[in-house]
């Protein structure tokens, strides 16, 4: 973290923002960066100013719940990763309480496996609508809830704070975090996996819409008469490119098996982009009517918002060489050219390891802030 | 069958085919109707005269093919059902040799499990362009092997006389047999069920187009960038209307569990039905979405062909009370008025037994002239 | 007209037709072809027995009415054309009678300006639902009127025999008589111009469909909330394909004034055009699109009805270079390519007067018929 | 202006405020409203404390630039409407020069004829991307011109300084000022006439995008293959709300008389919105499709930005009874339940004059800034 953010943040001068690091220093709450490389497994971005927190002050989790899958991370304070878990677990089904039992005790079992020291907090990206300010699940594609207040269920059985945040939200948040050029101007982040998701940054600042939640831009409906989506509408952006829905559609032209879980693991779309990269026309055809449609989701950010960046990201982008010429096409075909020129576009690869990554890296920012604050006052 | 049509088909006079049915009736090949009612389990239609041929000149077996079915029945020469079965087979991956195989010794196997009198034909109706002439399935969305001489095949293997017929085909020729009014003027007969398919009819007799085939009506591209088709395109009017779309769909929305075969069977059908008819509000909207697609469907067969009566048949008609609202509206608003005041609609509820009717009713046909032609030389 | 087809309308042997040309070249009723040129202005076809009326029988006249234009066109009775008129004049806000008065006086005009000889019937082709049994104009977008008894109040007007027919359908006749090969099989004619219709020949024989017309296939409404139709629907196939359209959509493009007449004439549409030839970005996408529909539009015709042959003719065949491209793409795209196998596909260019000649070769044929029916009797 | 507002803007504290207002009010800059009415004739809002600049001050014009029309509106230092024009010019054909040579023009002899008192700034609208720092038009489809410098040139013609803002921006910043609703959260106000444009506030301040511009949010390509626009795409939401649309469309309907410029006039617009209303099925049907169009344009900003309030606003606002019913079926089919829950959705009927008072005040709020800032120096 830089001192102008921190003085940013806390609407102190730079004058008071070196007073405060210069006695956390004292303290051995900061450290200067000892190695000289940036980038060693920390994750907390590049500061102007090389200065850590140390890494004696705790731990964080961070942990992503997909449909049937939860992804746990454990990083200390000082941002390196420490440990990290795959589970298959179907949550859909799952009732409100039962669903936060099961999720306060994966964590739990999480930590002690991995000795976890003095977790400070835990941060959780989910799919769906999140109220970040009362921590409210208010919408989901992948719970049955519906206004799920799933920070405070998780804090009263973990006895930590919890933050949670929507998933392309946090994954968004840690990509810009690893580059100033993202975190100035606004960025578009379209994150293709799972599902299909819109994390939207204002000078480096999650956009937070009414609730203090992001964006469903994933459930836009782009086809009238399309491809169901498990949202409940027809012909939503990521009714074409989500892996379920990519998967669904390669099962009814080659009869390849169902998948075990709704879901489809990463082995089982390999097989999927392989094929198509060897040739096989009928799968070819999905990639490229997915890649019109994720032309047409960037044109639409480009016409409503015009971002300065739109970044592709998410696991989804394992398949960008056969979405790249339909994308191409129809953003060329449904944008205005002087509009499509005002924005950069790029690609990050990414796995969901960047997610939970990202929702860490709130968490952490938000400790800091609280240190911060306690500091200060 | 009526004199006028024997006479019509052989190019006889009247008085010429009075001669010969009053041969036929002293040799014992034509009996005239005892019963009186011409609704008894016969299935080849109203005669204008009570004649029949006789129940002891041998049998016919009908057969229809699905993706993972195969439907038998088992009918007298004076057109009585003696026997039926209903087999779950998957015949998709099959070769083409190794399919003829499999069809050839289950129609033995019933023949013989069914003591079938002196089969002197079968009839095999299938989903796909059919080559009426030559006997050859030159494509279907069922079968792997493309131009596939299943009638010659079927015939080495069986020794009998085998007609192939595309199934919804067979259907409307058994519904035409029926109803006077549908063999006069034009009768467009949309199939629903397994998929969706046309039988179009001229003055009672099936329209043949090239090769011989019938109409693909079924994989008309009704929306661009719609639902995956099991054919490989997109939006293809069976994509939002046949059983495994349906289904498909259904079990993306309330994750219902996978039919373990890919075409769903009845049972698995009517609890979608049923939820939907109780007010399951996302469940309604596929059935909305459904019905725009056959009134849309429907609109194009009136402005393309401007027939007579468009007949709705086959089982997805279960669910004609679901479809019927969007149907009627889509139907409205896609068709010019003064045209659409043209053709009637009527539903014909019917499972897949008056598909093997229809085509068990065509081989009968065949060896009616046949033997006509015979007794006239 | 070939002793062939003479014998198959009338039923009679090969033997009784020679007898009955042998006496009708010696009334001189028939005269044999002297030029051994069987094309020299001659619209009869290339008779397998070059066999002609003699010229001296009569004439007839020919005529399209369209949306605010008129053509005319006189032929002998050894089909020679002898002379042709166009006209401008508004037609659509007249009443039923005051319409037919103004034809009549048309007809009649021309007919004493080009010194017509012994008028003996006149054929008149126009855009809509034609009773061609009756004589009645169903529903045409281009006249106000419903129902309209066209043949019967022209006839009482002129005192002559007077034959209606649908504009496509006359052409799709013309066409279909020039080439033999297109007589065999199933044809379908698409005509592209001031409109889109679709003559379908079976066998050589116009297809009827309810009530004696025969196909609105240009008013598919092929694309939901598509551009404007002048039908009053949205997305049919003419709404993107018809010069009207493609002109509309060229003013907004690029301001150019807008026509004095609803249907812009030749001389509108060469220019937007060449400019498209010439590189105009815009609106050389107005063709793309409009190839699209095209190829969409035959994708359903083979999917439907199968023909042997597909025509695309028409005034519209003007851009057929700058359609191509995407024409190829939608019917390769959208159709199944077992089925696109058996259809060919060929482009006719044709302006308007192909259209007249085909009417008026139906008008002769009618004559010839009636007169062949005469003698024979 | 409310003091709170000035100290929000100029980082004073209330205290520095108030003294600041003394001083003015001292001066005679500020004066305090004695009517006792805050709406009487004043654009400037409702202040939470009744202090106004006096009008002796100076003024400022107002412009907006459509397609063919120049609309002209003189404020005083107080707010007070004193004069407005209405003027048909052609400009798209004009170069960037002469363009600007014309406008100067207009504003000048609009403020010798209505004796404009000091003009201390021009505020001009118009459609397009506007670079809001820079004073430069980028695109606009009612321009020849690409990245037309207009402030700087207009400000060198008239000696005076000249602001620039996109029309629906300067129209939803008229709209914010009236409501203090409107100004908390996050505001979409769609604008609908001329074309449709989208103006979105976050907390009270326009959303700016790359370049400091605001949205393109009415070419937003809705239809693949709908309509043409008139920014040369296809299915942009202005080309079926847009009243040139409208229009376009009615015309081809009924044939009524093409409007003597491109964009229809009030008076053009009038009828059609009374014959729908009184029953004209096809033209319901316009206004059917329009609406539909605009419920799906609004569930996009809700599930891309999740605004807090749409506004529905603009001259189009006419037909909003003939709109609404479409508009809210669509808004509720295509939007998730529980987001569409979160955003209130008003309709706020608005001329072009409501435009024209948002630059104006947008002129204003920087003249007052400007005063306000050299007097805190």
């Amino acid at each position: 973290m830089a001192r102008v953010e921190i003085g940013q943040h806390l609407g102190m001068s730079p004058a008071s923002v070196s007073d405060l690091t210069a006695s956390l220093l004292d303290e051995g709450v900061l450290v200067t960066d000892e190695t000289g490389d940036p980038t060693s497994g920390l994750i907390r971005g590049r500061p102007k100013v090389r200065l850590f927190f140390a890494d004696t002050l705790g731990s964080v989790i961070g942990v992503w719940t997909g449909f049937n899958r939860v992804e746990l991370r454990l990083v200390d304070s000082a941002g390196r990763n420490r440990a990290s878990r795959h589970i298959e677990r179907p949550l859909r089904n799952l009732g409100a309480e039962e669903l936060m039992d099961v999720l306060a005790g994966t964590i739990t079992t999480f930590a002690q496996d991995t000795g976890a020291p003095n977790v400070k907090a835990v941060g959780l990206a989910c799919q769906g609508y999140v109220d970040t300010r009362d921590g409210i699940v208010a919408w989901s594609p992948v719970l049955g809830a519906r206004d799920l207040p799933l920070a405070s269920g998780l804090s009263q059985r973990l006895g930590k704070p919890v933050l949670i945040e929507n998933d392309a939200s946090a994954m968004a948040f840690a990509i810009a975090q690893r580059d100033p050029v993202l975190r100035s101007g606004r960025t578009a982040c379209l994150m293709v996996g799972d599902g299909v998701g819109l994390g939207f940054l204002i000078e480096g600042e999650l956009y937070r819409g009414a609730r203090f939640g992001g964006s469903e831009f994933g459930h836009v409906r782009l086809r009238r008469s399309g491809p169901q989506c498990r949202c409940g509408g027809r012909g939503c952006i990521e009714a074409y490119l989500a892996d379920y829905a990519l998967h669904r559609d390669a099962q009814l032209i080659d009869h390849r098996p169902a998948p075990t879980v709704l879901i489809p693991s990463e082995s089982a779309m390999t097989p999927i982009v392989e094929q198509a990269r060897a040739g096989d026309a009928t799968l070819m055809k999905l990639f490229h009517e997915a890649g019109e449609v994720l032309g047409d989701a960037a044109s639409i950010l480009i016409q409503t918002l015009e971002p300065d960046h739109i970044v592709i990201c998410g696991p989804g982008t394992r398949a960008m060489d056969l979405l790249r010429p339909s994308f191409e096409a129809a953003l060329e075909s449904q944008t205005i050219p002087e509009l499509k020129a005002l924005a950069t576009i790029r690609v990050v690869e990414s796995s969901m390891d960047l997610l939970t990554e990202g929702v860490v890296m709130q968490a952490l920012r938000e400790l800091d802030f609280d240190l911060a604050r306690l500091k200060a006052a």
